[in-house]
C-alpha cells in the first residue's frame, strides 16, 4: 500500500490542471473537490480520475478555459450553462449560487446543463452544510443501469446526496448511486471469479443472474430496491437532466469511454437555509438529539457502534488530515503515476 | 370481492367526517385524498384507515376542528403548525402553500409540525404536478424500522414521493416507504406461514432472518438497500421532523396504536415551478421524450411492457373512474362496515 501526502496530492492536482490550460482558481476548485473526496475514503471518485479528466481535456471533451454562465434565473433558482467546463467547476459554482440565493429566500434550486462528470455528489451537498444549510446534490449519468422489465441499460445509476449541518462541523451526509451496488463491486467479483448475490445483476435476457463474468456487456446493474431505485433515478433525471436542458438518458455520453465528446450531463443543487426556519441554537440541539438517539439504538450481535450517515467518511477524513496521508489503491497509484509521466510534474 | 362506487365512497367519507365534527371543506379535502389514493390502487393508505382516523378523533388524538396556521414564513418557505388537525388537512394546506409560493419564487419549501399520519405521500406530490410543478412530499413516522447495526426499530420507514407533470395529466410519480418492503407484506407471509426473503427482516438479536412468525415484536423491517435506505430515512427525518419542529424519531407516536396521543409527525413539501426554468412546451416535449425512451428500452424475457413510475397507478385510477368502482379488500370492507355502523351512515 502506497501513501501520499494530502497537501502534496492537492498541489500536484493543481499543477497538473494548470499545465493543461486551467486557470489557478478553477484548478484549485477541482483539486480541492477531488482530494477532499479522497480523504473521505471515496477513492473511486477522487484524484484516481484526474488523469482521465485531463485526457478528456486533451481530446476536446472538456474545455478547461470555459466559464459557466447563468442562462436564466429567478429569486430562488438559476439555470447555469456549464459550457463544457470541468464538472467540478460547474458544480461548485452551482451549489455556491444555490447557497447565495437561499440566504435571501430560504431555499433555492440551481440546475446545470452542458456539464461533465462531477465526481462525488457528497462534496457539493457538504458545501451547503459548511454554510449552515441543508444541501442536496444530484447528477444524471449515461445509461448504465437496467430498469424493471428491461434487458439492457436504460438510465444512469444517478448519484444523489444530501448533507445536514452539525455544530461539530462534521455533517450528517449520504452520497449514493441508485444502483443496488457500484459497478466496481461487480468488477471485483468478476476478477476474483466469484458469483454475486441475486439482486445485483440481470443477464442479457433480463433474467436475474449471479454470474458477473460477462459484465458489463452481458449483464447489467439493477436499481437499488427494484422499482424504488428506478423511480428515484427518474426523479434525479427530471431535476438534473430534463429541467436543466442537459442531455437526458441516452443523450448523456460516457464521460470516460468517449473522451472527445462532451459528456452532456446535468446536475441539480438545492440549498435550504435552516437558520430562517429555526433559531440556529435550537437547530443545532435538535441535530444532536437526533444523532444521539440513532447512536443509542440497541445494538445487534457483533455491532460495536452504530454510525450516522457520513460518520465513517468523516473519521477517514480526520485520520487523513491528522496523518497528512491518503493510502492509495493500486489503480489510483497507477493513474497518478501515469499522469505524472504525461505532464512531467513529479509526485512524491 | 366487494365493489363500491367511487362517488358514493367519497360521499360516505365526507358525511362520516362531518358527523364527527369536521366542517364540510376539511371533510371534502380528507375524503378526496383518501378516495383518490384508493383509486390509485394504494388501498393500504386510503379509506381503509378512515375508521381509525375517526377513532383517533374520538380518543382526542386528532382535533377535527383545528385550523393549521402559518408559524413563520419567508418568500420561498413556511412552517405550518398543524395544531393536531387531520393529517390530510394539514398536508393539503402545506403543498398548496408551497405551490403558491413557488409560483412567485420558482421553488418553495413548506414544513408542517403537530401533524398526523397523512396517508399516501404521492397524493400531495401530485397536487403540485396538477399545477404544472414538480412536487416532492415526505413525512416522518414513528420508529418502525431497524438501522444498520441495530437490533430494534430506530427510525420510521419515512415515506417519500415525487411527481413530474405530464401533458396528458397523468404525472410520472413515485410513492415509496424507505423500508425494503411494506410491513403488510411481512404480515401476509406470516399469516400464510411462509418464510420471507433475506433482506426484509432482522431478528431481535439484529441477525438477518427469513422467519416472519414473530413480526413485529421479535423481528423488524430493514431499510431498502441497507445503508442507502437508512440514509434517505435520515434525510426525510431532517426535512420533515427536525427542521419543522415536529417530533423526531421516538417522539413520534404510533398514530393508530396510541389513538389518544397526538401523532406528532412532521411533513415536508417542495414545489418547483418548471415553467420558470423552461418554456412549458419544451418541458412537455422533453417529458414525453424521456417517457418514450424508458418505454422503448429493450424488454426482458416475459416483459410485455415497461412502465413509468406511477403508470400502473394511473391505469388503475382510470379504470376505477370509468367503472365508478373500487374493488375492496376484505380488511377495507370490514373497516368501512364498522365505521358505517359506528356513525349510522349507510354505505351501499
Amino acid at each position: 500500500m502506497k501513501r501520499v501526502s494530502v497537501g502534496k496530492l492537492y498541489e500536484f492536482a493543481c499543477k497538473a490542471l494548470m499545465h493543461y490550460g486551467m486557470n489557478a482558481g478553477d484548478a484549485e476548485v477541482t483539486a480541492r473537490t477531488l482530494v477532499t473526496t479522497d480523504t473521505f475514503g471515496v477513492l473511486s471518485h477522487g484524484t484516481k480520475n484526474l488523469c482521465q479528466y485531463i485526457q478528456k481535456i486533451q481530446a476536446g471533451g472538456i474545455d478547461p478555459k470555459a466559464k459557466p454562465a447563468i442562462l436564466r434565473e429567478g429569486p430562488a433558482w438559476a439555470i447555469l450553462d456549464g459550457k463544457r467546463a470541468m464538472g467540478m467547476v460547474s458544480a461548485c459554482r452551482g451549489m455556491a449560487l444555490a447557497v447565495e440565493k437561499a440566504r435571501k429566500t430560504g431555499i433555492a434550486y440551481v440546475g446545470v446543463r452542458n456539464s461533465c462528470h462531477f465526481g462525488a455528489a457528497g462534496y457539493y451537498a457538504n458545501l451547503a452544510a459548511a454554510q449552515g444549510m441543508i444541501g442536496i446534490a444530484m447528477s444524471n449519468a449515461d445509461p448504465n443501469m437496467a430498469i424493471p422489465g428491461s434487458r439492457d441499460v436504460a438510465i444512469g445509476n444517478n448519484p444523489f446526496s444530501f448533507a445536514v449541518p452539525v455544530r461539530s462541523g462534521e455533517s450528517i451526509f449520504l452520497d449514493i448511486a441508485l444502483s443496488n451496488v457500484a459497478a466496481l463491486k461487480v468488477v471485483m467479483a468478476k476478477e476474483r471469479g466469484e458469483q454475486v448475490p441475486l439482486g445485483w445483476l440481470i443477464d442479457d435476457q433480463g433474467v436475474p443472474t449471479t454470474d458477473p463474468s460477462g459484465f458489463p456487456h452481458d449483464s447489467h446493474l439493477l436499481p437499488m430496491a427494484a422499482h424504488k431505485g428506478y423511480g428515484l433515478a427518474v426523479m434525479v433525471e427530471s431535476l438534473a437532466g430534463l429541467l436543466t436542458g442537459a442531455g437526458m438518458l441516452g443523450e448523456v455520453s460516457s464521460w470516460n469511454l468517449n473522451l472527445a465528446s462532451p459528456n452532456n450531463a446535468g446536475h441539480a443543487f438545492i440549498a435550504i437555509d435552516c437558520a430562517q426556519m429555526m433559531p440556529p441554537e435550537r437547530f443545532g440541539d435538535r441535530v444532536e438529539q437526533m444523532a444521539r438517539e440513532l447512536h443509542d439504538a440497541p445494538k445487534g450481535q457483533g455491532t460495536e457502534k452504530i454510525f450516522l450517515p457520513g460518520e465513517m467518511e468523516w473519521a477517514k477524513r480526520r485520520k487523513a488530515l491528522e496523518e497528512d496521508a491518503i493510502e492509495l489503491t493500486q489503480a489510483m497509484a497507477d493513474s497518478l503515476i501515469k499522469l505524472s509521466g504525461m505532464c512531467g510534474i513529479p509526485l512524491e
